[in-house]
């Protein structure tokens, strides 16, 4: 039996702040100890991403005060560009609001939840108001306004407003007083300040704890970091619906210049070419593509082999960043081993480009019967909470890290041993698990993308594990040739009452190799190395020898050309590494100039050696 | 150097369609296999909640059909209530609108946004309408609609509608044409049916496959579970702001009616007392209320210890069905041990009440190197992705199992084990972590309900794998004292040359104690058990005895009376176990009525035995 709706529904508007009032942990504030960091963090990463924007080398002052039992008032202070007074309201008070949804750069916000979030939380946990205080160069007076949330219609609600004097030519200052916790620790607020403060060197940040004591993270980069480049959407991994829907709302006039205007790769060269294969004419009016036709666009988008999307558009944290970064948090461990940083080429979700950067710190006093540490960055920001669900330790997870020398139970889960992965993701549209942005959905081209670059660096690692065993297996050869074949010579000779023949075409002719040997002695944290190159072949030889030492840093050397080395002969070099443990256990080598099958000791270039895919750091500073 | 905003803002606000079209994984629709997977599970959630509100029996056809490489038509057919034709624009074509977010009630269905969701994705990804066939008891004809959603505003576009005549009394079909793929094995749709299916014994469900293939799974109870009950919200758990907002939007005309009227478990008694306590007048205005009383408000509700939710509003899959459910589902696995599943008492999250259900299966022929497996329901819905994310999965890798037998490296991390874990969440609001409903938040109260579960149900398997042992000990001293002590008595009398004295009474000197031994034989699936209880004690003594068995089921007995046995008298009860495995080896025995130090081979039945908070199933049927 059914009962009657009789036409009284009971289905209503839902506001999105109502959703997030009941749904609070969904933007992270799960917990009063997270409420905290969320605060801080979401008006940290809005002053960091305003002053990339106006190219401002950001002063920050983080305060923590506290106001009552579990009830704290934290105040972030920026010299950003300020806010509008006019849009205090909507950028304070209305959840999905904001200057950074609607455009395709990379940026640590994009959502226009954040800071509204805090607000938010501030009111429902305490019913307190948020303070604002902001001012533009172009105003001579600051203003200050104290604002909350109508829930129920998703708008800010201003109580008070008054312009103030104020120190600074410009700025914004928000304070939220929220019912929190304070802790230390992982997960910490000042733990992501310390973070936040790695990843952005061009940063200033004074931090004022509970306690009134005050940290201060000096700016070690001088120069702001060159704002990110908005871009359009790039055709590959655009969605139907997308298409469109860009097409519809499109300005344009005509099908062609759709094409060239509206994204990304498409010259008019490219646009004709795709209106070809679609068979859909360039004078068409946009407003009236039809789905087939959005289809033949999208198969042409496919064959016409488009550019993938540019690489000025993103800013990375860099291969130098990676390696120094990863070693100044983690020098006090002494690891024996930093991998090679790893850049991807940028790849494309959705249209929207995004690259991953990778790094891992291995052995030294790591602890190597703990599951292996994972530090996640997505756009400069640490992501600290919800590694879990995160598609960086899904792939971690994913790996059968066996292969590459690591214990894992079944080839799969988070492997155990000494070391640290690092991974950065790049780009101008993150997909995020949820609002709270604490961990990145698997679509993809993502996961395959972070498993690539983890093959990168896991490859070094085991490189690194299989090294002394080979050098090992080298010397034994080596040391065989020179040693031992000029004795059996010798005592053949006696026995057959025969002159000694000339050794060295025989050496020749039985090795008919290329070995590349080293020496090496530390003092005061630099090797001083000696690098050897034996042309035990019938033929002259040429090689070019590319020294990488797993840690340290090469003085004044990149490659060695050996010139010709006549058959017998050899050639040496020397150089130094600097920065290195007692423990330092040389270098790999790598060669170019000659065939493969002919060298020992030493590997062939890889391809991408140097270019924009695969780098070492530069070492000319 | 700042740019100019010269009044020109950036800022825009963003429509929750266009949000979520840009972050359509945060809904779920991560992968074209998931989309699929989504858009069933979305309508088949809105078909049963809308069957439960309205006491209807479910009848459902969920039907797939490839139209195009990678693109499929998912249609969901139901006997529900019906839509009102005028509310169809809004619930499939607004997101955030329904009838769900603002009761408090437990329900699938929670947040207005799923099955627009779905039609949103089909739009994006194919460009195609979605088609609704709704129709009410009281209407004559059913109504047909073509829908798409207007995306910058977020509204249902309705392009075409119809009345047509439907060969049934009421009920909804929804189609929805999508890019995807079709998969089969875990996290499929066949997967979710199956589970759905077993957690909903009382619907009927006909799934077609894409390739014409039908599959049933017919009713197996035959009456509509009673509609969950709507409840106002408990008042502990409230955050300030929430409250303020209650009261700011209340109807009542004074404080004392305010707190009857508006919360649960709040009498007129308690709301005086509540009153009295914060020093807040029974006749002030809500709407008045300052920040301070609620504060005071806040503490008098934490005072006056109120009633916990009342358990009618919750509708758990209940103790029998997790016994039955796990037992169907891994039959064929041969699982030694079910452990007794525990339904904690309902607690409160946000004034939300929920509650924990738990079981566990263990041994036989699961695999024993494998990671436990984890069974997650929700409000009788199974979640099959993001187990990573998941609270019950961290409250699980949380717990120490090596206390409970299993292996797991340093104490934490999912165990390795023969072993399937099954939590059920109930409650009227609950914490995702995201709008995909795929995990849920670890909001206080419930991840520490989760884990007391989880260490009831852990304690059965501890309890299991400690049984063999402990019985092996017993059965060594039970056979010391009824072999052995006659056995010396006889020979040292011979040595005396005296007669042997009666030994009984030596025995019961010796070891006071009741011993409580099991004998049985397995044929046919079913145990012959014999229990015989022996009196060694000095007195007379009655015991009640309680069989508990692993697995089966005790055939027509609840617990034995023995009645008064004298010393060194013992008395014998017989009963069967059905459905038991022939590697079936023994039960438990709890017993009552005798001071526990007398007893061996059994232990005291637990406080909760047979109640609301942990019940064995109830045999008679």
């Amino acid at each position: 039996m059914v009962r009657k709706t009789a036409g009284l529904s009971r289905n209503r508007e839902i506001s999105i702040s109502e959703f997030f009032e009941k749904n609070r942990h969904i933007l992270g504030f799960d917990s009063p100890a997270k409420a905290l960091f969320m605060t801080v963090k979401e008006a940290l990463d809005n002053s960091l991403d305003a002053c990339e924007e106006h190219s401002i080398l950001p002063d920050i002052e983080v305060t923590l005060e506290k106001v009552a039992q579990d009830e704290y008032t934290a105040t972030i202070l920026d010299n950003g560009p300020g806010v509008p007074p006019l849009e205090v309201q909507s950028v304070f008070g209305k959840l999905l609001y904001g200057s950074r949804f609607h455009a395709m750069r990379q940026s640590r916000g994009q959502q226009g939840i954040g800071i509204t979030a805090a607000v938010l939380y501030g009111q429902i946990s305490t019913g307190r108001h948020a303070v604002v205080v902001t001012k533009e160069e172009t105003d001579d007076v600051a203003y200050r306004f104290e604002i909350s949330i109508d829930i129920t219609r998703n708008e800010g609600i201003i109580h008070k407003r008054e312009a103030t004097v104020w120190d600074r030519d410009h700025g914004t200052s928000v304070s939220v007083t929220l019912r929190s916790r304070y802790q230390v620790g992982r997960q910490s607020v000042f733990e992501y300040l310390k973070e936040t403060s790695v990843a952005n060197p061009h940063m200033d940040l004074k931090f004022r704890d509970p306690d009134g004591k005050v940290f201060h993270f000096p700016r070690s980069v001088k120069v702001a970091p060159k704002p990110s480049v908005p871009v359009k959407p790039h055709p590959l991994g655009l969605e139907l619906g997308e298409i469109q829907q860009m097409a519809s709302s499109s300005e344009e006039k005509d099908m062609k210049h759709f094409l060239m205007n509206s994204f990304n790769r498409v010259s008019a060269n490219v646009a004709s070419e795709i209106l070809e294969k679609s068979r859909v004419s360039g004078e068409l009016d946009p407003a009236e593509l039809t789905t087939a036709q959005i289809k033949g666009l999208m198969a042409a988008f496919r064959e016409v082999k488009l550019l993938p999307p540019p690489l000025d558009c993103l800013s990375p944290l860099g291969q130098e960043f990676i390696r120094k970064g990863l070693r100044s948090n983690y020098e006090e461990q002494h690891p024996s081993f930093y991998s090679r940083p790893v850049l991807r080429s940028p790849s494309v979700y959705n249209g929207n480009p995004f690259q991953v950067e990778a790094g891992i710190v291995f052995g030294g006093d790591l602890p190597s019967d703990e599951q292996v540490k994972i530090v996640r960055f997505v756009n400069k920001v640490p992501l600290l909470f919800q590694q879990g669900a995160c598609a960086i330790t899904k792939a971690i997870a994913d790996m059968d890290w066996r292969h590459f020398g690591l214990d894992q139970k079944q080839g799969s889960g988070i492997p155990f041993g000494p070391m640290i992965v690092m991974v950065h993701i790049l780009g101008t549209k993150i997909p995020y698990t949820s609002e709270s942005k604490e961990a990145i959905a698997g679509v993809g081209e993502l996961s395959s993308e972070i498993t690539a670059a983890l093959r990168y660096v896991a490859r070094d690692v085991r490189r690194f594990l299989n090294k002394k065993e080979k050098r090992k297996q080298i010397n034994e050869k080596f040391k065989l040739i020179r040693d031992l074949i000029p004795s059996i010579s010798e005592k053949v000779s006696a026995l057959m009452e025969m002159p000694a023949p000339p050794i060295d075409p025989v050496i020749s002719k039985i090795a008919n190799v290329v070995f590349v040997t080293e020496e090496y002695r530390v003092e005061e944290e630099t090797a001083e190395v000696k690098c050897t190159v034996y042309n035990y072949t019938r033929a002259p030889r040429a090689i070019v020898i590319y020294p990488d030492p797993p840690v340290g840093e090469v003085d004044g050397l990149q490659s060695y050309d050996t010139g010709t080395i006549e058959p017998s002969h050899s050639a040496t070099f020397e150089y130094r590494v600097k920065g290195v443990s007692k423990n330092y256990d040389g270098a790999d080598y790598y060669f170019t100039g000659i065939d493969p099958v002919y060298v020992q000791g030493a590997e062939p270039l890889p391809a991408d050696w140097g270019m924009g895919g695969v780098t070492v750091e530069e070492v000319s500073e």
